[in-house]
């Protein structure tokens, strides 16, 4: 990317300068200069896909060539882990290592992009002059069904846009976590010594979704009998030969320690993946989840327009006269929604 | 109709003899046999169509020439305010007329059809030897949408078996009542003296809904202060000139008295209602929701079937390797459901 890439929440004000870009609905444009690493065309870009814009089928066209070029990593964890200190850290790793990254800092239970994510943002500020990093907040508000409308459209952005790999950073509450584990190609879940709820979630569920779990503030007391309760977990929940056994790292990400192991445990999971010939299930998997989503949402648009259609009251009225039955005024209607 | 009528309910034994019919989906023959009045062909038809069987729509085709030949009157009120014991004596009335009446009672709340509705039945036996009433209880459990999915089509069977006045009777607990509404053609109130829960459901809504009020167990305390309240609500509520006036009717039904004004008040309604057009519009609107009702369960079976099918791995497996986008997919998935 040749430019400096400013970090960006969705209201906040365009930077001066962006020209053409910033409100254009031009898509083969934007995506040639996402391309070609022009921030402000990936800002613009993920804006349409955030806000659902009628572009949005023709983004996705324009973009699909670049289905599954970037590496995508899901970080969960409760609030307080340090999931964007970790985030942070993480980049640093990948950039030493010269790829260029992406993060989507994600928040699905404020109704603002607002609170901890812009203290995410400032903390994230060390990226915000290097031109190999691009991070986005965004809010789930607003999208029926939550991260499955539109944050896939953002990592294809993100994945057109050149970037090696993207970190999907959400909030751990419930379904959050299942969320970005359909999404993601490896999922790191975040712990933190003493805290029992974060125990408690890993119970109720997490095990499933977690490819590496990292004990972070791994200095603290608690944090032997964290590593040990996980693993003892694990052990229970072995998924026999052949599966994925979810590693437990430790870190201090603070201080910069065990970030290396972090990446490690990435690759491990990425190298095992290939091999295994779960990553491309996994890719078809995510596909699946966003066509179902996709196709539930025009679904859900064309029941709104049998109330307001005027089809309707003209099938009803042969109905009432006795011309036309029900069933076969419910087939006409819903073969012309169909067109 | 040739042949005593017995009530029944949907899980009733059937009666001996019932031979052909009991299992039957000969919908011509069944059809036919309903035209003939015999009251287990009826019976048949609206288990069918109760259960969401697959010869619904032929049913409903079958039946669609009779939309509109009978008087649909809708009874709602709360529990105690005297519906089942009303009800019994209007049948009683319109049968000294003449007419044919089936009569459908539904418990929207109740996830059986026991209780008060097994009461009503036993309450209703003086017709249960009358070849020209057919009674038949429903419970609305697992239809979704409640009365708006069934009923509909059990009053068309009832049509189609020639009965004069269909009697729809709910209890009055909110939606129902709107529900009522929307099926009948005349739609009445029931209350009683003295009950508070009654007068707040007028001030809720029912106004809306009511075109005659009755005000049951009129010989009781309180029946000249409920008949006032609701008149001046009416007054409040007056929606000018060209609109029907709800009438106020009182009535001590346990004793039979005030039953031919109810009638009255019905017949001067239905008056109203074809001098104005809007008998005609009222069929139309009943017959509208009907359409929607069976158009949104279809998309939803659609739903269903996104998950089930196995053309959406294919199309995912298309998305994951960049030969398609998820806009793309999701369209042509939704073709393939349109067929």
């Amino acid at each position: 990317m040749s430019d400096a890439i400013v970090s960006e929440t969705v209201d906040s004000v365009p930077a001066a300068g962006t020209g053409s870009v910033r409100r254009s609905r031009d898509v083969p444009m934007l995506v040639e200069r996402a391309r070609a690493g022009d921030p402000r065309a990936v800002a613009r870009l993920i804006t349409l896909v955030e806000s659902g814009d009628e572009t949005l089928p023709r983004i996705a066209a324009a973009l699909a060539p670049y289905a599954g070029q970037a590496q995508v990593v899901g970080l969960t964890g409760s609030p307080g882990v340090g999931k964007s200190t970790t985030t942070n850290e993480l980049v640093r790793a990948l950039r030493a290592r010269g790829h260029r990254v992406g993060v989507l800092a994600i928040d699905p239970s404020s109704p603002f992009t607002g609170g901890a994510i812009l203290g995410d943002r400032v903390r994230m500020q060390d990226h915000a002059t290097d031109p190999g990093v691009y991070i986005r907040s965004m809010s789930s508000r607003g999208h029926l069904g939550g991260l499955s409308a539109a944050t896939p459209q953002a990592v294809r952005v993100l994945e057109g846009a050149g970037c090696d790999v993207v970190l999907v950073e959400t909030v751990g509450v419930g379904q959050a976590e299942v969320e970005v584990a359909s999404l993601a190609d490896t999922t790191l879940v975040l712990l933190a010594p003493g805290m029992g709820d974060a125990i408690q979630a890993v119970k109720a569920g997490i095990l499933e979704i977690a490819d590496v779990f990292v004990v972070n503030k791994a200095d603290r007391d608690g944090a032997d009998a964290t590593v040990r309760d996980i693993q003892g977990m694990i052990a229970l929940g072995e998924r026999g030969p052949g599966q994925w056994r979810p590693q437990v790292v430790r870190a201090v990400a603070a201080r910069g320690e065990g970030i290396d192991d972090i990446a490690a445990a990435i690759d491990k999971h990425r190298g095992w993946l290939v091999e295994h010939g779960e990553l491309r299930r996994r890719q078809e998997t995510r596909a699946a989840a966003e066509i179902e989503a996709i196709a539930l949402g025009a679904l859900r648009d064309r029941i709104g327009s049998l109330r307001d259609g005027t089809e309707l009251p003209a099938l009803a009225a042969k109905v009432a006269e006795g011309a036309l039955d029900p069933y076969a005024a419910a087939d006409e209607l819903l073969s012309q929604l169909g067109s």
